[in-house]
């Protein structure tokens, strides 16, 4: 009986998987927003640094990970691969479940593998600032970290929420050098605006990429750094997958369902993509199911449409499920997961049914995690609870259908910076929240992007 | 080029080094405070079960682990062993330097090691409830991590400086069940009349173990257990030095100078007896350091006499390095190695200088801290940058002499629970503080215990 599956450093996959190469329908093209044409990947050259525009629109179906940013993800990868015996035992079903566990990097979360591929091609290309957002503070942390390994100044917009009920994350950023703003903030032209209108504002993320993305356009040094949506940050976190398929291989085991929580698609894309190529190339037909809250639920209950990235409309459009680009989540302590929109390759998936959704409330996903807490001893993420409330679903079907599933779920990050949410949970402050359809309507109703037939 | 040197499952060990069984001299007997006569193993019958008293004393070499336990260990066990690299790099020394890191483990340090192995034997004997005490939580989260997988009741009485400073390890410990309090309390009589005296303490160690054993002695079915000093304690942390050794081995390399930071020796024990034994066995000469905060010095300042093991004087007399069983240290941000005293077997060692012992400032800690979580990664916890200090004073050594020597520290836990200590440092908030002569002088003063020839 062995609980953890590991591989050795040499085993850390040497390619990224890029499953545009593979999906049956291509997703649209992003749209200037003025002319509402097609933008090819020079519009995105102010931000980003060309060798990442190139993966954002490359047909390769592997791409090569450079030595230096192997060498740094050796310093946490390859991660552990769990089988969660205790787990199973405290649900008392049949099903298998596995979880991939993300948390040991240096950051706790998934987000490093991007963040060091990110900072490396802007090192490349002679970048001395990246800006970013972060909600829960695991990206910002992430990018924190990657920037400090290559010398580049970072930047961080922190959503004001999370911000205030996470202040030890920017004492974590602060530690690896990067400078900390709560957003919206005064730094910012946008900012300022938007605190003008409303001083009380928690934030969005939708709001701090605004700002991330306005200082970083104003400075011909400067560029942004996203931690997820983009497919070019999906393609880093395919490492995760790739990972966990061989340390499957290596239980003699393949997931009938592989589930992962969704706040822009990195997290779900990571573990889920190198899975969806065996359906995709072998015609497996592996279930995956990305896990969202209810409180933002993009995929079950958005549309699928053009709309921005970001709160005030500086992105190019993209085609995408949303709720709309100035929908700000309800200010409940889920922390993550709180973005309006789902990155393209997942809405494309989702549109054609190649990908499932689920969601879950507030307090679904609390019980859920301390349930996972008491078993396998690893405080998840308030993000991370999503994918296991998913599990808890799936492996009650399987204890009330007598069958035995093997689920595979994405445990992408450890609660250590979250235990304020968990108190809340335990004081009872944590309470169920479900838009209602009039909300959400209104919210959809607002979009004067175009529609997508 | 290997950073991370991991090992299978079926490679933890099994079986407890005991380091009594090759100690030239052995450890003076305990002392009944009344009648100063040695006492037997029975007078710790009403605080611990009997197999934990019988390994407290034994002579054999070693102790197999059961496999219950070692099953538990393989939640996180075998720990990483890291080739520091880019720490390497940073201090720009010819030495090499390897660490061991527990932080991997669900609480995030070495604690669980032994809170498994103790909430293992109680299950044994029928006990319904642990009582401890806790300092900057380590502890505290361990035993309430292995007393709710054995369905144990676990109360911990945590010092009410670190209480206020990091409400966040109260609430993982909550997560797995357990009740904490901040001590001095009003749960115990001992507390009542300490905080009636001085209602405004911030608590200490020796505080804390009076409270908790008052609770476990007043009840036939609550035992109480210690999360270091004890001989027991330092025996189950041996898996530490056992691991690291064998991957040390499968690194090529042994080292020349092994460091852990010292608060009662569970961390230092952990790693360094396994090393210690070469020495013994073999006769190897590997140098093992024990790092303490220069605010708590009892192995470079302390004095070798007998000693209670708490404030109040519940405990048998003690032959151990101690500071007085009432020394208070100044409520500094250090956060861990609070205790007054050393363990009887550490002291023993250090007395016939078989291990040595170094100090350091709270920011000269630190910095070494910060200084490694922008090399390696993982921000350290505050305790686990003492071991850090004296691993850069040594690799200084090797750059002035131009000598490369092996290092190999014990980074005991991350610093996830402790980001407002660091806050503290980037602040200015943490100050450089030593103890003078007359301080040191008026504790030990008051010791009317016997003195050891």
């Amino acid at each position: 009986m062995i609980r953890k599956i590991t591989l050795e450093e040499n085993e850390i996959p040497d390619k990224w998987y890029n499953i545009i190469a593979d999906m049956p329908n291509k997703p649209l093209p992003p749209l200037n927003p003025g002319t509402l044409e097609p933008i090819g990947p020079e519009a995105l050259a102010p931000l980003f640094p060309m060798e990442l525009i190139k993966q954002e629109v490359s047909p390769e179906k592997w791409i090569d990970i450079p030595d230096e940013v192997r060498n740094i993800y050796s310093m946490w990868r390859p991660t552990p691969l769990f089988r969660a015996y205790n787990f199973e035992k405290a649900l008392d079903t049949p099903a298998k479940i596995y979880y991939k566990y993300e948390g040991v990097s240096p950051t706790g979360s998934h987000k490093p593998n991007t963040a060091v591929a990110q900072a490396y091609y802007n090192k490349q290309e002679g970048v001395k600032k990246i800006t970013t957002e972060t909600g829960a503070g695991q990206w910002g942390s992430a990018l924190s970290f990657a920037c400090q390994h290559f010398g580049i100044d970072c930047e961080v917009f922190m959503v004001k929420l999370s911000y205030e009920h996470k202040p030890y994350r920017k004492v974590m950023m602060n530690t690896w050098g990067a400078k900390v703003h709560p957003s919206p903030s005064n730094a910012t032209e946008v900012g300022k605006k938007i605190l003008s209108q409303d001083p009380n504002t928690t934030g969005s993320l939708g709001i701090a990429i605004s700002e991330a993305i306005e200082v970083a356009a104003s400075d011909e040094h400067t560029k942004y750094a996203l931690g997820s949506v983009l497919n070019h940050v999906k393609l880093h976190q395919t490492i995760v997958g790739q990972e966990a398929l061989k340390q499957m291989e290596k239980a003699g085991d393949l997931p009938d369902i592989v589930i992962a929580p969704f706040g822009g698609g990195s997290n779900f894309s990571g573990l889920a993509f190198p899975f969806l190529r065996l359906n995709l190339e072998e015609g497996k037909s592996i279930r995956c199911i990305a896990s969202e809250p209810s409180s933002c639920p993009k995929l079950t209950r958005g549309i699928f449409r053009y709309d921005f990235g970001d709160t005030v409309g500086m992105t190019p459009l993209l085609p995408m499920y949303t709720l709309g680009h100035d929908f700000v989540p309800a200010p409940i302590h889920a922390g993550g997961l709180r973005y309006h929109g789902a990155g393209v390759i997942v809405s494309q998936l989702l549109k054609d049914k190649i990908i499932e959704a689920k969601s879950h409330d507030n307090l679904e996903v609390f019980s859920a995690g301390v349930k996972f807490a008491k078993a396998e001893g690893i405080v998840p993420a308030p993000e991370a609870t999503h994918g296991i409330a998913t599990a808890i679903h799936e492996a009650e079907i399987c204890k009330k259908e007598g069958k035995s599933k093997t689920i595979l779920i994405n445990l992408c990050g450890h609660g250590n910076y979250d235990m304020k949410a968990y108190e809340d949970y335990f004081e009872g402050k944590i309470v169920k929240h479900e838009l209602s359809d009039e909300e959400i309507k209104s919210s959809l109703d607002k979009l004067q992007t175009p529609t997508i037939p």
